[in-house]
């Protein structure tokens, strides 16, 4: 254990010692698939493998804070799954390399019994050498991450687990429109999701100023195309619009500021702006957006960004619960026929809700 | 040298190590004045000495990067000394403890032939252990530092040097407002002009989100005020509104961000938004507003509130150039037979306007 213990002594570190921030896109790219055979993991010719969609058979492991987690958290809210696949949810901090379940009674998850999201990993690959990132999906049985490739873990909870959907589930990926969503998809990923923390974690003047340029070039695309239109493709909430949400939601609580990414706040830009609001006020967004994790996770594990740790007390967040006004596009966020979720499961609700969210 | 030398190396430091950030405002608290007799300075009872006022023998040193050294290149312009005080301009970084004439041919201020302003203030005390700070009034032929008391510095060129104000330069100390002016100052200058640096220099998390209320309470205070009133005192534009003008102009660019004071923008509040943009468009305010120093100093110096010392691009500043809507208040900002300065003097131009400057 003497490797595994000073592995994760230290502060994580982040930003780039010199120019670009480039991020590890390497991940454990199993999937959950409905053909796949009960019983164990198929192995497929490129090596990976495929696990059986079943009920109560997987954990998804979330942080509040992580904005490719809420992606999972918020589809999996959509979709009704929450009796089938439960959720363990890591605290805002964490040290050199692990999640940890420190809000947790003992500080271990209550299922998989165990304190850093590490064990897990370490479980299904003893010298996994990569971060240890969460969305992840844990066989609850063996407590082995079964997958943390965060785009398909959520894409299959919408294509691959329909037979579990809660009746009225929405269609987040309709096909006549996958072909478009895979474009935006793509271009919000590199251009804004990521984009974010290549401002914040630049390592020269230049590659910062390079990377403002660009976050800000997509982010006026985004606020053009959303002046026409009520969502980012077709006439619904889909996927990718979920994927926009989890930056939009964090701009001006942390990425204006600590990731200086502070041409404007996202409340000046009129369309984002209204476009936030209306997917905030949905079951499913806001109420699964905690903004004290969010800030303290950012401010305290970026120290080499933020070295006093200290974590801001704004902004003001209220505007969030105001007229979006976005009927004004005609529609409605979801077709015919899907109904919204309903309260949040029993011991998930937020730890720290907004007095406007309560 | 040695001792001299070893004394400058290294990083600055501002920010408390551990809990409330102190402001030290011990200065050389000589003055410049009306009734002081020609030649030598007069000691005083209380150990300070009191200088004649007298054309070409004075030159401020200030910094266009800091709110107390703006004041007095503002005062300055508005009472049109330009051609009686010269003006000497440090650049906006400096080392652990000296301004440094980086900006200038040579790297030297062209009237004192100095490559830091803290030869000034050796010339004066060999071993001032205190900060070297602007605005600073050095005699120009013993390179002495007279005053670097930046109340009493600026106010005297308002109330001593009338003589040599311009024809039809404005009264900005009032004798009917003076008590109401001495109050709110001294509230601008606890609450707010150094309430921003208590957020950002707070050593704790404690200590930072009491100054955080204390800030935000004070800048509720003064947009209540300018609710229902065009200036902060009186009818007209007095030395209070540059106080908090030199304060509010560097908010949204710096202490937004760099010392966590989010809860707003400036302009999400339409009083301060409406005044900062009014007093900003008058000669004297905005001509001497130069935001690239301002924002390299802050980001630059202050390593250990932004170890990578990378600059933001933004925010986008534009609007300050935009219609404030005061007039509706009625009123103008000087009183009927005071006129506007005219253009900068030859030389004091911003070295970066921005494009809406231009």
């Amino acid at each position: 254990m003497s490797t595994t213990d000073k592995d994760w002594v230290g502060d994580p570190r982040n930003a780039s010692p010199d120019g670009e921030f480039v991020r590890d896109t390497t991940y454990i790219d199993d999937r959950i698939t409905a053909d796949a055979p009960a019983g164990q993991p198929t192995a497929q010719e490129d090596g990976t493998f495929h696990w059986p969609v079943e009920a109560g058979r997987y954990r998804l492991i979330a942080a509040r804070a992580c904005p490719w987690a809420h992606r999972a958290v918020i589809v999996r809210r959509l979709m009704g799954l929450e009796d089938v696949i439960s959720l363990g949810l890591a605290g805002p901090t964490h040290d050199v390399r692990s999640w940890t379940f420190d809000l947790d009674p003992g500080g271990v998850d209550p299922v998989l019994d165990i304190p850093r999201l590490q064990e897990a990993y370490f479980n299904r690959f003893p010298d996994y050498p990569r971060g240890i990132t969460v969305p992840a999906m844990v066989e609850e049985s063996s407590k082995k991450v079964v997958t943390n490739d965060f785009p398909s873990l959520v894409r299959d909870m919408i294509i691959e687990w329909t037979d579990h959907h809660r009746p009225g589930a929405p269609n987040l990926y309709p096909a006549e429109h996958a072909e478009e969503m895979e474009e935006i998809n793509k271009y919000l990923f590199t251009e804004i999701n990521n984009g974010v923390y290549r401002c914040g974690f630049a390592g020269t003047q230049e590659a910062y100023e390079a990377a403002y340029e660009r976050l800000w070039n997509a982010l006026d695309w985004a606020e053009e195309r959303l002046s026409a239109r009520r969502y980012l493709v077709g006439d619904h909430v889909t996927e990718t619009d979920i994927r926009l949400f989890t930056t939009l939601v964090r701009f001006d609580a942390v990425y204006h500021g600590h990731f200086k990414a502070s041409r404007n706040k996202i409340t000046e830009m009129p369309n984002l702006w209204g476009y936030l609001r209306e997917l905030f006020q949905l079951p499913g967004f806001g109420d699964t957006t905690d903004f004290t994790e969010i800030k303290q996770h950012y401010y305290i594990v970026h120290k080499e960004v933020n070295p006093t740790q200290i974590v801001p007390v704004g902004p003001d967040l209220s505007g969030l619960a105001t007229p979006h006004g976005r009927e004004a596009f005609g529609g409605q966020p979801f077709a015919d026929g899907t109904t919204l979720p309903g309260p949040l499961p029993e011991g998930e609700g937020l730890k720290n809700p907004e007095p406007f969210q309560k």
